[in-house]
């Protein structure tokens, strides 16, 4: 028998579903537009690829600035550098024809960015260079069909990632074209014209996301001009209420100078932003492992790129503060994810693989560092019934006892390693906390390398 | 004092001064167009020279067409060449980088053209490639400052011709560009949406009047649709009303595939038109020296270059029918005219510089041809007291008597040869006309070659 | 019946053929080489062509000397176009690979050179940068199929002249190379070491001679050393004696700086060698069409190229001294004999179809020039029964009667304009020589143009 | 006063030292030149790396052999990829000038070199492809300062290694070069004409002994004939009489079809040699990371590459059987050594800084591996006073207990563990041998990865 109440209940449920199916519709304003929550894989899958490539993969010195640096900023190591190894009257656009890419192999780096453990990518399609990675219809003798690959590489990632793994796509995008004469026009006007906007990088970003249907839009090149010039909350209004992505895409927020960092989808605020504290909105870490370039450098030294043991601070400080981390490789310009990158993404897979748990689908503990000992970042785990909480060594402990003052243990807590079969002897620390004996573990039997994950469950608090 | 009628013939001719300061202003239709008189230097020059150059001078095979024969027809001659000449994936872009252009020199061009006898040029700014010869706005990174020669094209001519020369400046431009992406698609809609107009083709046609001030428009590649998708009459009666050129400019008829042979300007209809009959509307012949391009061909053999001769018969024909011609050369991806054309031209130079008379600012005259001979084409020159009448020999006359059949001489006419001092015997032919004794002048004191003009004064007629 | 006589006879006529079929064997050194007699086919040619193509067809800028004038001249046109247009480190030898000759058509060019009325061509096979345009085994690498043609161009125009023209070959060599180490070691070393020569040069110089069974030999760069270092005589002896064309060849000058204009076959002196009297051995004017240089060059005006006139004045000066005319054309780097140089090969052509018999096979006469009258060049021909005398002139008489002052003229003598049918009147010359009435003859039956023979059969002299 | 008995003494020792002045002076045949004994610089080395580096390069596919596996072996997949690729006709020689080596910086390879503990390098300057790595005067127009580079690649390094460390330099050689038509021509003579080895490849080696002063030359490219058509005898006598480098300099054993393996200075064999036995003669394992090729391949996986561990096997399977290592890397066309090979070599010289005891200077001990333990290779260093033997684990043990069945403890037995500060607790093995007790040594504490070293003083044997 079905009484009146669970009638009424049926009901109720019965119009919020529908209410749900309806769903809102977010006006061309921020107010509105930042009332959309930010759909949920989002956060669960914290780590994400970067991938910077274009022109500035062929002359891969310096920088992805390098046409702004020769041209505009002049600076002597470029001017020098053309100087030495081109022929007078070089244009940047004499590098597009060999933008090669014959060795570029889409399933291959699927493979590369699944092993790493990341659970989404975002490629360049556009940098401030305006050269589009894809067919564009806006970017005559300016894109990669036209010129150089001959090839669709947006669309040839897009499929790879999406018929080979379980990854996210996102595609990045550069608003401003530093030296396109439409956008320069605008700009002299005090950015009173928007003929740029109107033919070129609005149509551009309508066609990446009717064509390849991304789960993230990564604005960029956002900051010589407010959103207004760039009808921005017209393009999210429409991406969040009528493209094919509306229930799944995530934006950033740099769209506009007075934006980044306050509206959006996920701040990135600046580059390499890691504030070292819990944030109150979603954020992204933007790094790169090449400290001192995003695109290629084919002059790049080892010691210009993280160890292992640097990028796995960046990622646990990130994800510890409730960011997600973004973590870029520039490919060369005949297609290859050189051997360092692969390594350092396959060592980052390995100590995935072993201590994922405390990373993916995380949530930021009440504490982001123990308050006794350093070099530890929380993070933890609902489940239905407990909170995990999961500190993360940065160094091996320097002596036998590890004291946290952090966590309160209870009578049931039990301290665990990941990767580590033996449960951790603990004990209540003298001064609060919890004292945990450290193991010896033989070289041969220790989980993983540069840092480690202690499991603590039923905690007091 | 001033009188009454004094005030209002000051009034009368006050208005009438305003009325042609004022002076009409054109509809954008063609009734009201076609009403524009051609401004009266066009008809006087008679002679100009065509200037094909642009990225198909660097492959410099086949003819200006390259791009299409090769993509879209496919004509196996072409698509060969590719296939021995280049690596795999050579795009028609990747051409642009070595049009190189460092022989150019706008002014040695303007005395070679001065030196033929020309009175107006026509250069093409941009053909169905759409790559422009000139930094246009509308063309990023396909244009002669971005890529390949990195100067002004153009603008360079534009200066030497208007510093160094009293030539008029005439600027060929392709409405349509084959492969633009927003052309396709506006082809795609049936020529419904208008995008690739509004935003690259238009801009650019305005942007030439204002930077470069030509004295002729000549408009092509409008014949896979009408009028109204170029918006074709917008543009003229903005070019007759308030163009910088308004006062001098000339267009020809290659406005839409339902204009061109009947409105417009001066009539191109086809390539190589020369209908060989008086018509009613100015009309140009545009002709080339190579008879199988347009375009610098490489591999091009001497049997394909116009003889002088060949070409005195084009332009004397043409001439006398009321056509100016319009005689093509082809420079070199490196920026020179090759000896060829410059000797073509010399030769043609030589030969106006005697015979000029019956060439500038001529008018026909009421024969073309003769009624009795062969190979003579008619000329006239109207004074303030008189009637010149030219008979252009094509070849010299066999006999020592040169029957005419359409001058009727008078009492005073006077027969002389152009460049040759004593004044031809003649009498009254025997059947009406004129018998003119054609004297046996020794071969160093021979006028010219090739051609030789009659020049008959104080005819009946 | 035959007699004593008659056997004696017989035995005799033996004996010589035999002595003739055993021949002379030539020793090594400059008194017997210079008994050699030249082989009558030679100065019965008269017109030869001269075809410089190298590796230099690439900038084809400045001259042939292009490596030199820009490394050890230091010219700074040359320096200057080298900075404007290449990279900075780009050698001499990154040219070879644009060398690319894709419309050289052997049989074309064989065309060509008969159409002019040559009757043997020189080509460069290697000219003073030492790249081989054969695939010499001891030019590894520096060769024209190892790179740039990646075919054998001396083989393919060899065979297209022997198999369809009557024009013989003649194969050009530099017995120097600027910048061969091996050289320059012997240079250093005072010529004492003869490396390159036993390893390089003379090795080429047999090779040549075996694969392509030339005619001429054209020996330079000879000019730094003596005829000892370069092994010249023993060269020439096996050339003599031994080699597949030894009773065919001829060779010139240039094997030393103590042998130039004094031994071997013709003497070829300095470039553009033209004394204007008769010389004692057999010469050869070895000239250019375009004034300033041997190579091709793409920066080349009209002015810079011989006329018609120029040309038939330097042919006809040669000739009535004694010499042949090597009339040089340079190729370009794809192939082609541009048509400037195919009209004037052609206008060649057209005048020796008129006035060949006053050249080919001609003698000089008692004069070369005329006594009274300037511009005019005499040749000869003697048959069996008589000598006829031809006046070259190279202008129109200014009048109506020439007045010859060398032919003495007797009762039989006749006078005629080659290609003209009718003869002309003359008298005996009042100070003795011969008054010849000219002709006025109509335009259009005029033989030629440029310069004219007169044949005057029946001298007394 | 001087006695007699003194100045016989005087007497006898000028006269030894004369002797040893004059020294022995060496036979140009095998038995004389292998009694010169190996110096002693070179087995104290023990690790090499080894440079290839070359045209070959440029491509940076398939390997070193590109060009043979091209032309001649006529792969699939080296044809295909040329196909793809290049154009038509591009040949091996056109790859030359794209060997810029712009980043090239001698003194940081060096440092590189250096930090790896690699006591010697070898570098390529000709490999079969026959271009040499300096200005050679025996190879012109196919060197590094003609084409390519513009620089000498081997005197750059010669003296960055020679100021700047304390490393043994050494060169390799190829003796044949595949497509040299001299080569080819004294090849199709069965070798009995020599033109190659007395222009070519003889004159070179004397010229890179002469101008490098290397101390090692490492031959190749002997194998498809003897010694006697290399003058290979002659060459060695030279080197260890009379050459700049007699005293110090080390061959190895490619010298002819017949020698390898068993004449010369050390032993190469085959390539990546590894017998896993203690060998007679003194032999180098010559191999390399990239497990496919020995240049550089632009588009190797990061699994293409040996991991520290299978590097550290290679090295310590090879030392402990008397030879030498010499690993191999790839340069770029660039000139840079990629950071994969960098990261490689900085951790094998991590691990040299605390094991290098047991390798450098190392001799083979009576055994090469462990009676008991797998994975366990010996070495040994023998002092004035004892003879110290190190044990060198590929793993950690499994468990508390080593047992090794080689070493025999003597009461004074001493066991360490390289770079950890406390002795090892041990007892005699119950079945001979030695038990050692392993410690657990906190992760952090740990002196190496990958391989660890057990020293063990005071053995009875």
């Amino acid at each position: 028998m079905i009484t009146k109440f669970c009638l009424n209940t049926l009901l109720i449920l019965l119009i919020s579903s529908f209410l749900i199916v309806v769903s809102v519709r977010y006006e061309p304003d921020w107010k509105s537009l930042d009332s959309r929550p930010l759909p949920s894989w989002y956060d669960e899958a914290k780590i994400g690829i970067f991938i910077h490539w274009g022109v500035f993969s062929v002359p891969s010195f310096g920088s992805e600035w390098f046409w702004y640096r020769w041209k505009t900023s002049k600076e002597p190591g470029i001017v020098d550098f053309m100087k030495r190894n081109y022929r007078p009257g070089f244009t940047y656009a004499d590098f597009a024809p060999k933008f090669t890419t014959e060795f570029y192999n889409a399933d291959e780096w699927a493979n590369i960015f699944k092993a790493s453990g990341a659970r989404y990518i975002v490629l360049v399609t556009k940098h401030h260079e305006g050269f589009t990675n894809w067919p564009s219809n806006y970017s005559w003798n300016w894109n990669s069909v036209s010129v150089g690959p001959k090839r669709d590489l947006v669309g040839e990632l897009a499929t790879a990632i999406k018929s080979k793994t379980d990854l996210h796509l996102g595609l990045y995008h550069s608003l401003l074209e530093w030296f396109n004469p439409l956008y320069m026009a605008d700009k002299a006007s005090g950015f009173k014209t928007q003929d740029f906007v109107k033919s070129k990088t609005m149509p551009e970003l309508y066609e990446l996301v009717n064509t390849y249907k991304p789960d993230v839009i990564w604005s960029d090149g956002d900051w010589e001009t407010t959103d207004v010039y760039w009808n921005a909350t017209q393009f999210l209004a429409w991406l969040y209420n009528d493209s094919p992505v509306k229930d799944t895409v995530c934006v950033n927020d740099r769209w506009g100078k007075n934006i980044r960092c306050k509206h959006g989808g996920f701040l990135n605020c600046n580059d390499k932003y890691n504030p070292g504290k819990l944030q109150k909105k979603k954020w992204e870490n933007a790094m790169t492992i090449d400290r001192y370039s995003w695109g290629y450098r084919r002059n790049a030294r080892l010691a210009d790129f993280l160890t292992l043991h640097d990028l796995l601070s960046e990622i646990v400080s990130t994800v510890s503060c409730g960011g997600n981390i973004l973590i870029n490789i520039g490919p060369t310009h005949d297609g290859m994810i050189v051997p360092i990158f692969q390594e350092r993404l396959r060592e980052l897979g390995d100590w995935l693989n072993v201590n994922g748990e405390a990373i993916y689908g995380s949530k930021p503990w009440t504490h982001q560092n123990d308050t006794v000992t350093k070099n530890i970042w929380y993070t933890s785990q609902k489940s239905s019934v407990s909170l995990d909480v999961y500190a993360i060594l940065l160094s091996w402990p320097e002596g036998k006892v590890l004291t946290l003052g952090a966590p309160v243990p209870s009578s049931t807590t039990v301290v665990t390693m990941l990767g580590y079969s033996t449960k951790l002897d603990w004990k209540p620390g003298t001064k609060g906390g919890i004292d945990i004996s450290i193991p010896v573990i033989p070289s041969n039997q220790l989980p993983c390398t540069d840092a480690w994950v202690l499991k603590i469950e039923g905690l007091e608090n």
